[in-house]
């Protein structure tokens, strides 16, 4: 063994069973092998949102390939909230942000809306996805949330399930106290919720008005400060999973 | 007027009065002239943390210098709740990020604090206090919340008033859910709440002990994923606003 730090966590997309070699990719080996500088034997978790979470080996590592031999699985797989974050794409720190954080916080589905005050030049999907997997590892979750192409707000909205409700984050202070209105799903375990974020000049009137005739929309004040649009997108996720989510476990 | 865009916000210390003119900084004179390209009649807005918000017209703008000629009152200085942040300073990004978010969501106070896991080289509070100035011109804050130098952690709890419950974020699962335990200070309108984040590292577990044996400290869990520091902070401001803080208003 090379190295006493703790087991690394990575993601990989091969089933994990007993006795089985998994190859990972060549930039896992590289960041293996030459940031991490772990060796033969040395210890490393596997997961791939299917299977739990698997304890295995390293097998052979060169800067260009490296697999594991896996042992046992350590966690079972969980069920974890459906969540659905929708956000309008801004600048790259704060996207960056809102991925990696929301991916800590629990988010399962990234979707990026593209609003008629949002600058869609700038999504760099797979660089998200990258972000994303990462987070994931770290955090030490059981999936990699998926990070969807962005769509039209309109798209987006359209064929949604009824009982998916969408939290709208509205700075026109048109909203209920958030704890209010997440309150009343307290315990209702309707098990899928989603959230939507409007870029940094807001949503359009024509957009509030039709999030507002939305059957499923809730409109919901995060107080009277103006957040920027990754802060709203956090503090969204972070009220739900303290108050509705899997932070209250252990209360019930 | 060169511009039609919305007023600028900035923060003056000096004492806010009609009819009277306020000299800026030259970096606010450089922001101003060659950033924002505004110039004379342009309106701003400025506050101090003591009289309010005051709306006026620039007078003289040059890349070194501008006044603000005041003209009235927008807005009467309002109490807002007394939030203490302990931190344990991390990365140079997470902890700008710290700074300028804990800002958007209300903090009064930002200490970092040194533990036996901090690295403490890293704290430029000058930095730190730029940042947040900023984040409260943008948020609409009336006062720039108080960055503190980096202190010890046992001087930071030395001398601390019975009265103000400190939160401890606990990564080692001993703390009860957080909307559970906040619940217990909701309407008790105590006026004063403080929370405090480990390093990267955690807290030694002599500082847990001792974290533990303080009667006003209170052990609170953010769920079962791993969050980073910078996470954690923002996760605790943002339940403590919306179910104890101002994120209320309206509710009541």
């Amino acid at each position: 063994m090379t190295s006493s730090s703790a087991p690394l966590r990575l993601y990989v997309p091969n089933d994990l069973v007993a006795g089985v070699e998994v190859d990972l990719s060549p930039d896992q080996a590289r960041y293996l092998a030459q940031v991490m500088r772990r060796g033969v034997d040395d210890p490393v978790l596997l997961f791939n949102g299917r299977d739990g979470e698997w304890s295995g080996g390293l097998v052979g590592v060169t800067k260009k390939s490296a697999a594991v031999l896996l042992e046992q699985q350590m966690r079972v797989q969980e069920v974890e909230c459906d969540l659905k974050l929708l956000f309008a794409p801004i600048k790259r720190n704060p996207t960056d942000l809102i991925v990696q954080k929301a991916t800590e916080l629990g988010v399962s589905v990234l979707q990026p809306v593209i609003t008629q005050r949002t600058n869609s030049d700038r999504v760099k999907t797979d660089r998200l996805r990258a972000i994303a997997m990462e987070a994931a590892e770290q955090c030490g979750r059981m999936i990699v949330p998926d990070v969807r192409e962005p769509a039209a707000l309109l798209q987006v909205i359209t064929d949604w399930p009824d009982d998916r409700v969408l939290f709208v984050m509205d700075e026109t202070g048109g909203g209920d106290p958030v704890a209010d209105v997440m309150a009343e799903h307290v315990g209702r375990n309707i098990g899928a919720a989603a959230f939507v974020i409007g870029p940094e000049g807001g949503f359009a009137d024509t957009e509030l008005d039709l999030l507002r005739s939305l059957p499923f929309s809730k409109f919901v004040s995060l107080g009277p400060r103006i957040l920027r649009a990754d802060t709203a997108a956090l503090a969204a996720l972070t009220c739900w999973q303290a108050l509705c989510g899997d932070w209250r476990r252990g209360s019930d």
